[in-house]
């Protein structure tokens, strides 16, 4: 087996479908990209609290972000029941197809597993359990115990640290350039999952790899 | 007078009125809220590039952010002409109604006033200049020169510095939430315009003063 030794996970997105969410904002009254708006904003304000120095966990933005944005819409139901609607959908979600089959031979390539989430363990032990594929990993992690969110270099160390190795030792694997890019920064290789065919951010470090699925990556990685 | 000496302006939706460019977007063919997606994706990205250690113009992620929520769209113009026409929107605002009185309000109570923006300088002298309060402002300041963008601590140091005087001594003036928290960390007292009476959200640090329009400052200082 060639470097890296330890495939580090992304799971909002990356890991979960979140596109079931926008049937949950259109059964509460809130009109077309609001979960789009929604969720720029959270992750806006979150990577915002980071950059100044403080930290607060992943349900905190998530709630209070979405309480904000359904303030101003003509809702079906009551506020509290919406947020409640939309915040239950987001924890009832499914991998997408690619991943079981690509996490399997990533693991029976001989590489150890983890994910490292800026959402909490739950969530991700929750996920993977469900889609039967939770034993192929070694650990869960979150940033709540890193102390800071990806991607200040931190939290990718945290994991590193965790898992007893070096950041040249691990890929980062994710569908956002945001993650890739603070992984980069932080030595960690990358891998880009880029589902629907989108253009890689000019002002992003670019990736190592670029594959349309994950069961891609274990051959590139054998390569 | 009383402290503080000097008033600190964000410029962005704070001086700046962005309603406009939802016209802008519908011109080009974009569907409702697509200017919300863009700018909370905009802002999510920049913060993300400060948290990670980095750096980029606010003009890079403003262009390519935008050219790929649009190349998403069944548009009414090309590509190009699309992102043109919204961008050319964003350097033609004027400021809010609220804005003229209550900078000379600040300014005749014998406060220094400066802007610092995440854009660049330039942006700001046209549009002071054309609300024809640019002689009001000591300096225009962008985080360009910071080597940082807010709310990292190092650009509200940088103003301060550049001021020549204490953060203590300075008071940030601006509508989000996120710089408030910033600089509020960073050792400055703050004042949050809330111009349509939306909740403050509680993972930041509070505001010094909440006010529904700039006017209110200078009496709220000389109380």
């Amino acid at each position: 087996m060639t470097a890296p030794q330890v495939v580090v996970f992304d799971v909002n997105e990356t890991l979960s479908d979140m596109a079931p969410l926008a049937a949950r904002f259109r059964d509460v009254g809130a009109p077309e990209l609001t979960d789009r708006v929604w969720f720029a904003s959270l992750l806006r304000d979150a990577f915002a609290l980071t950059a100044a120095g403080g930290t607060e966990r992943f349900a905190t933005f998530a709630t209070a972000g979405l309480r904000s944005i359904l303030a101003g819409v003509p809702l079906t139901r009551e506020l509290d029941a919406a947020v409640e609607h939309v915040m239950s959908g987001f924890t009832a979600l499914d991998v997408h197809p690619d991943v079981p089959g690509g996490v399997r031979a990533l693991k029976q390539s001989g590489r150890r597993l983890v994910t490292l989430s800026n959402g909490s363990a739950g969530v991700a032990e929750r996920l993977l359990s469900t889609a039967g594929i939770r034993d192929e990993f070694e650990h869960l992690l979150s940033v709540e115990d890193a102390g800071v969110w990806k991607p200040a270099p931190g939290s990718y160390a945290y994991a590193a640290r965790t898992c007893g190795v070096q950041p040249a030792d691990m890929i980062l694997v994710a569908v956002h350039p945001w993650d890739i890019d603070g992984a980069n920064r932080a030595g960690l290789a990358t891998a880009w999952i880029n589902r629907d065919g989108r253009p890689y951010p000019e002002y992003f470090t670019a990736p190592t790899h670029t594959i349309a699925e994950l069961p891609e990556l274990a051959d590139r990685l054998a390569a």
